[in-house]
């Protein structure tokens, strides 16, 4: 490693690059190997980091050693350890050693795919790893480059709801005369339980707030959306002169797991016309296993459906797939050409240029760690991937439904468990199972959120996080039990 | 490294992590050590990777060792490669080690961020390192936290352009009364030098096309934005009953590097009370020079801020920093606080959570990279490294200047010269340039652009990739006029 010096560095000089790096990996791998001995969720106060840290910036270089030591020191304490076996919060952002790889390749590289000159592999990849990824899921050919769609890598589930919101509005606009006024006159639906993003990018886009409807879920449906309250809110409002334009559909809610029931949606949504995209987030992954691929059924009503396999398809941050049936409506919506961009490759309209298919120019370069994620493991350890953590789920689950102190409150479809401590008065449900939480997220020992649906307060735990086993989850249940011990000594006084 | 084998690899063994990791290390500091061999510009034909791959994902997985010869036949002649010594078109993606050190860091924790619970070193180290570009370009304390503002990592100048409009667009709006309808009377203002993301950006938010107004730039004031017929434009939409709410001004344009006057276009901001945002995306990092501060002057009479690190400040892609004057516009526009991200923190209103600062959840901890480019090189290095770069555009500058046969179209400001090979005849012009540009960007010995502005088409000759040194620069003057001799035979017969 370079010393700390005030002559004038190579930012870029392959030695240095490569002893640097090597430190780097070695100062990673330790990280993986002590990941259990941090407390899972970070204990630290608010502001620990402006403590510790110079208000400004240094005016000579600094060493690598002093550097890493101060990640050490005090970045290390102020992270909650997503990468450890014992993260069971929100969904887990699964990492892998091939998605790793893929990532350094993006970043060495450094390339800028916005348009397919610039990089051709970048685009070109991206758009082969869309249809192998596609083709995993059994998406009609209607999705994929190879049939008459094509699919897109976005950061984030909330990019790819934008994009697919401004295409819907814009297609809407057109339709309706191309008076903008009329977009205060647009209408978009999702259940209640629909991710929180979707009335944040519908807004993003310009729909006003009034104009969003969430249709109500209920235990009787397990919080899956029923298409009969979407069919009436639609006739509803074509009643009172609105346009509705766009629904979304979730397999796999946050808070506890849901399914809509995409066939159904399907036919409403086509049958009054409106743009159907389908969030299968977290979900989507296990959808590769012909057993789950059922979640899909419907697929071929809906014009654009996302997954992320940032989630749980061991890709590292960050990765959401975007296939849609006809990206001529992503195009029209997001293309622009300036003058400082124009080469013949577009011209010819023979390419991808995918900066007509995303919110920015830039792009990295992600396509690479996706295609190595995949063939690093193959579909076989993919599909085993997935079915190993559901088989943990429900050894977990089965734990949780043969203590009696305890209730599965939404039954489990993957790898949720929605479950609580029952109260003795339905009252303290609330706060004994918060207090519950509490004691065993302080614990440092395992990290879970909550979630809240027909009004009943609930622990969430998710299996998934990469480096989970079988005994992470007997210690969790032995956590849960003692922390549940003690507290209901106290509720039962 | 691992064989190819059927049995279920281990996704994140520390031992095969370490050496998978170290031999992809090799790759890259090979790739760096070869980079000159490569033609600059890919010469694949469109399609050529699909010829080349399979149409589906392997069942079976792949070894690293055949990942990587793949790489190298496949993907790397399908790279336009961006960190060439000769690469000199759009602007620079300039990468260092250090930070590449930092996406290893960010990619290794792979934590998501989106609020202070769910990583505390992310939002905070995110946080004092804004704290810290700020001050090394003079922003006011108005604009930092440890001031009454803040900033925050963005992957794109486009997304900050999304989100201070949406924040603009809402705080117009509830001043209007808050009837969503209004947003058709909302109106834009840049200039028509002003980056395609503005526009994309507007409509996006949902800002009618008809409402964008493109202040017309020329050869007068070297392409910036004249405030006189700004405020006469403003006038003339008041006058209209429309509702000017938001100005973009610009520190070197994309086609010819132009700044506009922040000063004056501040005060025009200021008096009709529109959001005044600066992007300052690629010449944003010369300010922390003071001899290139000048640029900024006037930036206390702006809302909001923006330049790319990821350009020309030795951070790999993506990284955008933003700060805006009244982070509580940004949060009223985008915020939202579901049930399952409720926690005792964000309550306490004494964090800031990011996810509320921009488009998406997820978020990756781009603050390490940022500031592990900061502290290994020191503010002493980082200025070195602009100053060398505007050197070098100097001598360049000066090379084409005293050649009679070529002419620099709009002065240099920083690292971009704009020029063109004198046409005998003037309507020759646009068609000997292109041809001249082809002719060396077909050579793969260097890779350049062209923009057009005042109806004159030129070559952009940007300096800034991170292993650029004086030598490649007189190739690239050699290369030039080899071309343009043999050219000017063919045009002078």
């Amino acid at each position: 490693m370079t010393s700390n010096s005030e002559k004038p560095l190579h930012p870029l000089d392959p030695v240095s690059f490569t002893d640097e790096s090597k430190a780097v990996i070695d100062f990673i791998a330790d990280y993986y190997k002590n990941i259990e001995k941090y407390p899972v969720q970070s204990k630290v106060e608010t502001g620990y980091l402006t403590a510790k840290l110079p208000d400004s910036a240094p005016y000579c270089p600094d060493s690598l050693e002093d550097i890493l030591e101060d990640v050490k020191e005090s970045i290390l304490p102020g992270l909650t350890h997503w990468q450890s076996p014992s993260f069971f919060a929100y969904y887990q952002a699964s990492s892998s050693t091939a998605g790793f790889l893929g990532e350094m390749l993006c970043s060495g590289f450094n390339v800028v795919g916005f348009n397919w000159i610039s990089s051709p592999a970048a685009t070109e990849l991206e758009s082969i790893v869309l249809d192998w990824m596609g083709k995993m899921l059994k998406l009609p050919s209607s999705f994929l480059f190879s049939g008459t769609g094509g699919g897109v890598i976005h950061g984030t589930t909330c990019e790819a709801v934008v994009c697919t919101l401004a295409a819907a509005r814009d297609k809407a606009l057109r339709e309706l005369g191309g008076n903008w006024e009329n977009i205060t006159k647009l209408v978009v639906y999702a259940s209640d339980q629909t991710h929180f993003t979707f009335r944040k990018a519908a807004k993003l886009v310009g729909i006003p707030p009034s104009n969003f409807r969430l249709i109500q879920t209920s235990f009787a449906t397990e919080f899956s959306m029923s298409p009969e309250p979407l069919r009436l809110a639609i006739e509803d409002d074509i009643e009172s002169g609105l346009v509705p334009f766009y629904i979304c559909a979730t397999i796999g809610t946050t808070a506890c797991g849901a399914v809509d029931p995409i066939a159904e949606l399907g036919k409403a949504a086509n049958k009054y016309k409106l743009w159907l995209h389908i969030d299968a987030a977290h979900a989507g992954s296990a959808c590769i296993c012909p057993e789950f691929r059922h979640f899909l059924d419907g697929v071929e009503l809906a014009n654009s459906v996302s997954m992320n396999p940032h989630k749980w398809f061991l890709t590292n941050m960050d990765c959401c797939c975007l296939w849609v049936k006809e990206p001529r409506y992503l195009v029209d919506s997001l293309s622009s050409n300036p003058e400082y961009l124009e080469n013949n490759a577009s011209k010819s309209k023979a390419v991808v240029d995918y900066k007509d298919w995303q919110v920015a120019l830039s792009r990295r370069f992600r396509a690479l760690k996706l295609w190595i994620v995949i063939r690093r493991h193959g579909v076989a350890n993919l599909m085993h991937h997935i079915r190993s953590d559901i088989s943990l789920a429900k050894q977990f689950e089965a734990l949780v439904a043969k203590d009696d102190r305890f209730e599965i409150v939404v039954p489990r479809k993957l790898v949720l468990i929605f479950f609580r401590l029952k109260p003795k008065h339905e009252l303290d449900s609330g706060e004994l199972n918060c207090k519950l939480l509490d004691a065993i997220n302080s614990s440092g020992r395992a990290f879970m959120t909550h979630g809240v649906v027909g009004g009943i307060y609930a622990i969430r735990c998710v299996i998934g996080a990469t480096l989970t086993e079988e005994r992470h989850l007997k210690d969790l249940w032995n956590l849960i039990q003692e922390k549940a011990r003690f507290l209901l000594l106290q509720y039962n006084e």
